[in-house]
């Protein structure tokens, strides 16, 4: 059995308890918490439940740490000091700092003589190995990645921060025609051709919906890019109807092959997800078995997808995978 | 530059050379053939033709050979057999025998101090590779591979067998229906609800096609299983409307997460081909590329697609990689 252990318990850490409990190769023996442990409800009440700083002391009893922290201030920190004592997983995701993060969990791993995987999940992640798949088989052709439908944390904290925003869901919609022209080989499409936002909005009182909508759809970067229709809504619709954190997105390659590069060909990946946390930790704790593989074979240092053999992350042995799937 | 020898110019050996002339990393060094070598018309005039014994003499400038022959009585003794001199790459897709193979290949590549990928191509291959992403992933749940529409050049073999048969063309449809109830966690579906197949025949003067119909649609194996619908057509239209051989499938994942299975999850892969033995080729190219790369890394004997970093099937560095792709 691989020994997992958690650190962070929000949506994410949820996501990879409910993995790991799914899983039959590995045992959960620990979540690790910079709140205070007894107010952390495990899925199983017999799940450990420890402060973060346990894992400063010798002895835990952890094969691979899945760090379900945020990219902005936690990761950057967490997942090298973590990575010189353990093998640990995380899903960084801020794309401009990955070679430095990178280079630290390196640096980290190779110290400590552990095996760390940054940047799993879904994009980056699995999103990233069809990018992979799409560009090295198809070298002459185009591609692009949609995302959603499905709810951008990013963009809905960014409307929240608006005054007047009592809460504010965003959803992130692609834009079909702009799909169906990608796969048929055309490119060079802007941000507003292959995106629009949906943005759900409760006012607070006395708050003056046509200023809010103003500021949103102005927004640099956020919104002023793409085309954006505000939906002012009561609190009462908020929680019965966009409680739910779905998302997913397509990568879409299409190339041309043969001496005439008459032959297309498309290559086209989908994801449709209930729960966008669930689904990053079920891929993570998949990345956590594979880790721990790594480890076992005596490599050390930073990996990410691209430098995983994939049949690592199946429980099941090298034969059984070449008998049953491939 | 990474120098490919292609041996066998049938369709995937011309697929195989297209793709290796679109690869900025890769020369085609020479085509082996056991055809007289002057009968070859390779796509550029400076691609050297070699009889296939060449291969036995030392000088060869190889550093992967593509092996492009078929799966029923070529590569079980060609991938071996090669395999004790070069680095090697196929497209072995007899699913009973890969077992066997795979021990025969690794012992010669282990003797030859070479490095093997067998079972590439897209099924097996890039098919197999979501086959353990889905089941990795999402281990509760369900999934299924469809094929087509396309050409299936085993089952229109069998029917060209047929007394009374000029030629024919049968192409594998997938069942819409099922494809849904798959995505949406259905299982258990037999081979009739998963494919239909149609069948263009050509008939010798004077053969009764109704004769021809049945043997055809109670064939055991290749279509009793299946709703089959024959269709007999001129020789003019067979050479005008079936001359490709287009093809593609689908690879799906439903699976169900969170502490009550709440949460659908679900992955699926398309592939839609103009060219069948053009992607073929397209897809063993980036595979030699990936066989190279181990081979310089030190590694030794017989691979599959799952033991495969994805990353070394990009002409991109690691870092590139991590900066653009991840």
């Amino acid at each position: 059995m691989i020994r997992i252990g958690i650190v962070g318990y929000g949506n994410v850490g949820r996501g990879a308890e409910s993995a790991v409990l799914q899983s039959e190769d590995m045992v959960l023996t620990g979540i690790f918490t910079r709140r205070a442990p007894e107010s952390i409800h495990p899925q199983r009440d017999d799940t450990p439940v420890y402060p973060i700083s346990r894992l400063e002391e010798p002895g835990a009893e952890v094969d691979v740490l899945l760090l379900c922290g945020g990219s902005a201030t936690d990761l950057p920190l967490q997942t090298p000091e973590l990575a010189h004592r353990y093998c640990v997983v995380d899903t960084f995701d801020t794309h401009a700092r990955i070679p430095e993060h990178f280079a630290n969990v390196d640096a980290a791993a190779k110290e400590g003589a552990t095996a760390a995987i940054i940047s799993t999940g879904w994009d980056p992640g699995l999103f990233s190995l069809m990018r992979i798949l799409g560009t090295s088989v198809l070298p002459e052709g185009t591609g692009d990645t949609f995302w959603g439908p499905g709810v951008s944390q990013g963009h809905s904290d960014a409307v929240r921060r608006i005054e007047g925003v009592a809460d504010a869901r965003q959803y992130t919609i692609p834009v079909q025609k702009t799909m169906q022209a990608v796969r048929k080989g055309e490119s060079g499409f802007t941000a507003r051709d292959k995106h629009t936002r949906e943005v759900y909005v409760v006012l607070k009182e006395g708050a003056d919906p046509q200023r809010v909508a103003q500021e949103i759809i102005t927004m640099p970067n956020y919104f002023d890019a793409y085309d954006t229709t505000v939906h002012f809504i009561s609190a009462d619709e908020m929680a019965a109807e966009h409680a739910a954190m779905p998302h997913g997105g397509f990568v879409i390659r299409s190339g041309r092959l043969g001496a005439a590069r008459q032959y297309d060909s498309l290559m086209e990946f989908k994801l449709e997800l209930d729960s966008n946390p669930m689904f990053t930790g079920a891929v993570m704790a998949a990345f956590g078995r594979a880790c721990h593989r790594l480890h076992e074979q005596g490599r050390r240092g930073c990996f990410t997808a691209f430098d995983v053999p994939l049949g690592l992350l199946s429980p099941l042995s090298a034969e059984e995978l070449r008998g049953k799937l491939l």
